[in-house]
């Protein structure tokens, strides 16, 4: 996620600078013709390339509104993580009961909360093509890292682990069978934001769509200088760069926002969101000091 | 679904060829006899043109909307069953009881997951209008197939299936009654995306809307020469070819987009879906090796 | 429901044929003013309908917009009856034992199945304000005609025997008390569904909003003329006819499209629905054969 | 609710009388100054006031969906309290038992399902201001109005004694203890349906984003005359008269909209659908004649 | 929030009057040099600011309207914390018995509802990031506030509070199994408030999109002069700045509505919120005078 301030200039204009820089020499080329071998005939009116331009302001609108929700949706789908995990371990604490309760329950306790944690941090790892365990020996236990090893998607096999375990708090009496339907359906919303998060990884915006808008600006942005020639003369090279360059970062942006999981400082901050989440859960389980795992250093501008 | 890249220009052209052919003859005959007899009276103001312009750009704007709500919404619905497939597998192997179970125990949980793996290509099958049971032989019992061509909707027919199974559990002491509460309300969720699918399926787009955006395409494409020849003579033709592509190519894309379950490269990719269920659920089952089916050889830019 | 082919063109220009016959004689009444006395002196600049047209266009685009979601929501409340009907089958289906269950019980199941068929049928019927309760004397018996004459609302009185039908089959036993609330939450979502349906039947459509839409856009069209003359002569009467049937015929569509229980063929197809709801049912009964009534004739290019 | 037809001009344009003739007065003194005195140098091209109504125009249409939004969700929160109506009274009939039950239970029925209607009527008036107890007297106790009095939330200390009702429901052994809880959830959703109406109605709609589109759309009134002078002449004043009266309205049918509890023609109908309510809980609780309370005399083109 | 009526101009101009006062000088320094030294060559058809406006009215638009959502959905949210605060009154109220209560659970009753309503205020508080503890003295105990203390996030402990204490509810027999459960799933969607509030106020809107608008902006003031100089003169300068400020002041509009909790006049109003959930409150709890806190003296024309 990008933060408020300090975007630097070179991260915006970076995106597009091969771009504007066909556009520089495409304009240029155009201008001198124009002006300095009086080739004059080939002006157009404005209206033309307005045409085009209205168009393109309506479909650019409504997908940057598309790419939005998409990216909205994420950002939802990540809250909800934040909540059910937060509600997961209420119950857990409330439902085996409060005070001072037998070490093996303790145990269990820590044990799952922790499993929890890691969930969250292998969900997030894996939606970005990232090993989907690293780090997390210091949440897991040995056996349950081996047993992962033999899956293709760990977080769904750590919520696996999780369902098994509930039964295990049944057959033990720790709970009623009451709180474990409650417990159970607990899991199924976490369940439905990894499969959610999975959708929104996995569906590519319509290709098509992305495309048609893509040729239809190329297209407007070739024709504007032949529309600008008359009016601006040689000023047409900044004016056209800098309208190619509005529609070109609307474009670049809607693409950014509507693939949040890639790695990018654009993304959904899962990172930062799993971090969030165990200092939380820590502190819920009274851990005297909730010491986190060092971030890996990046840009000032944004959080991963 | 269509992938990000490698869409061949033969594929998306080829959608329009014949519209685009007519309105090249079309603009052509109109460039001739303005340039060459000089029938020049029939011009007409940019601005007749520029105010349907507008219009359709938003009708169309508007639509495109619409169709992308009822991309995304089939996607999410189709994203719902990985969801609640994996939820039911879950609750299936927690509720009746960790680590060794007994032998009728472990074939019921082998012959009902294998079913809900039939029922998602089944489902997926039923409404590209193929035949809903083929290929199913590798998960479905033989009596349970043959019990199946009774019926009209194989899908509901499993799911019949499915709560019938849920009774003997019950019965058999299995889960209790609580549990098998749950479970049902999963199989209810399930009920409820094969719904959705049907009505996304059966629902035609309203049909005087695409109609009417349709003939206002047309008599603005039809209008378009006439403002354009003034100023662009011979180039007319590429001209107007070009926009009437934009215009033409998103009213396709909006077409694809509002129908998702036509066995076309646009398609929701249900039997990806499947297959990466049944990849699922076969791991969550522990079974050594998950061999899936061959899928049919298609072209490379596209999932079914 | 319209099909997607077949809408015959009397059909669709029908719906405005007064309007086309002023406009043509309107226009054609200015346009030989001007042509042939030369009173030119009225023209004005295509500019000035173009403000017009534009908020128009837009206003138009939001209202057919709202209407479209009406309809579409109409859409999912009914395919939401579909998957509650198939849900409530289950459930009964299940719950009261599998195989072989003594006779009482099976008469009971069919009665109460036969009568959730009626309750579609009625509920359909009673939105588009024709007799509730006919033709429903095949799935309800005589009994229960006589006592649903009492009621003004048959749907939620029908509704109402299903709820006092359920204490029933938990006073005898056949079901648990979980499985009772799980069906009463069935029943609810019915009733929900039945509410759903009457509020977009009852609710107007906000009569302001269409007013002032109609009165701008015949502002827009009475302009329209003046606009044109000195650009068309006396080819103004076919655009300007052609461009006001644009605008009215999307008019026309968002107000078939906000008001989807009028028995009319761009209803929500409620009848076809319920018929589609006693097939599923009644095959879910193991039904031998099933035998729906006779649709009524229609013609060909709708489904109701 | 104002209904389809027979909305009297005189309440159309009473809405905007003022701003009107202040709008005809400011446009004919300058027409009359240009025309008379011949003060021609303050004409502006028609396109300035074309910028500005194109930004007025989106920001109108979009300000009209959220009005339009808020409307249509108060009439969904109203539908909502139809079917928990609904619903209260099914699972309270069924669940204390069918046929002839003890007088006790009967008479408790009565009470509880009156009170429910009271409940409706008297959220209805306090959303309105209104006294929200006011003829309320035939439907509940002396000693629960008396009760009421003390509370300045009366919905709110309504549905408190329906919770504590249920509690002795549930002591005297009518109902059991999952139907109490299913009771309960239909009491959670009615608090909610009545908090949500009390949202809309305490939410004053962004002040200052109407504040701004008021201050544009007088900015654009006040630059219209001079676009339309030249063209027009005294012709500018009807002109100008109507152009602004459609803005005008539009503004005025979106304030409407989004405050839909103010005691107004263009209200959710609140008397009316909570005397649709009692008819249908009265028939279902088998009253032999339903009578219900005259309505206040009010004019014939709506429903309050 | 702010108010309806009394919102003072130097509010809503104090806002963009650093703004407004550079364009002014540029404005005026460029219609002095075209007036008074004749540089006239830079003067630029009017088209081309058009072009500009009406991509930047668009996005503009689609902004507001996300702005908008999440200004609405924050306010929901905070509905969802009043109707489930009363729910959960509601349900301690009625759960542990009606009429007179032994003692220990009347004390219980009063200390977990007192400790809901700290839970809003604190909430508001923290989102707000002033000290969350700050005044609850008065609804807290000395204990709770001292382990509150080790927190880093007040409103999450006091839940978690919450949830241990229903633990003794059910241990001591005040409620049952299923009554606890329902409670639960109250605490669960408070949480789940909780959560939303924390993820809107977490989340930056995306701050390239906010940017290119700006900029967009920006460049489109910059033209405006040029295409006015020739048709208005001086009167170039009131005219910017008014076209300007409506850009400016829809855009400040936006950015404060996309952020609801910043203790600023436009936030949603948590205080009065919580305020109002404390009086409710304390009178289902038969307060015999509820009395408030003072309110901190703001000015007329917002609530916090």
């Amino acid at each position: 996620m990008l933060l408020k301030e300090r975007i630097p200039w070179k991260y915006v204009l970076g995106k597009i600078r091969y771009e504007l820089l066909i556009i520089l020499v495409y304009t240029g080329i155009i201008a001198f013709l124009y002006e300095d071998y009086h080739i004059k005939h080939f002006t157009i009116p404005l209206a033309v390339p307005m045409i085009l331009g209205t168009v393109l302001s309506l479909l650019l609108a409504f997908r940057s509104n598309q790419s939005y929700d998409r990216w909205w949706e994420a950002r939802i789908i990540w809250g909800a993580i934040v909540n059910d995990s937060r509600t997961l371990t209420r119950q857990l604490l409330s439902f085996t009961g409060n005070g001072n309760v037998e070490e093996p329950v303790e145990v269990w306790r820590r044990k799952f909360i922790h499993r929890q944690i890691a969930w969250c941090y292998s969900l997030g790892q894996s939606l970005r093509r990232k090993d989907a365990l690293q780090g997390l020996d210091r949440l897991l236990s040995k056996k349950e890292l081996e047993h992962l090893k033999h899956y293709d998607n760990k977080p769904s096999a750590i919520l696996d682990l999780h369902g098994r375990d509930l039964v295990a708090l049944l057959q033990n009496g720790w709970v009623n069978e009451y709180q474990q339907v409650a417990l159970d359906s607990t899991l199924t919303r976490l369940c439905d934001s990894m499969g959610k998060s999975e959708r929104i990884k996995n569906t590519v915006f319509p290709a098509t769509y992305s495309m048609y808008i893509h040729f239809a600006m190329l297209f407007f942005i070739v024709l504007l200088p032949f529309g600008f020639l008359e009016v601006f003369g040689y000023v047409t090279i900044p004016m056209v760069t800098m309208i190619a360059a509005s529609f070109l970062l609307i474009e670049k942006m809607a693409i950014h926002l509507q693939d949040p999981f890639e790695n990018k400082p654009t993304d959904t901050p899962v990172t930062t969101i799993a971090r969030g989440i165990e200092k939380d859960l820590k502190q819920l389980l009274r851990d005297q000091q909730v010491t986190l795992p060092e971030l890996p250093a990046t840009e000032k501008y944004y959080v991963l």
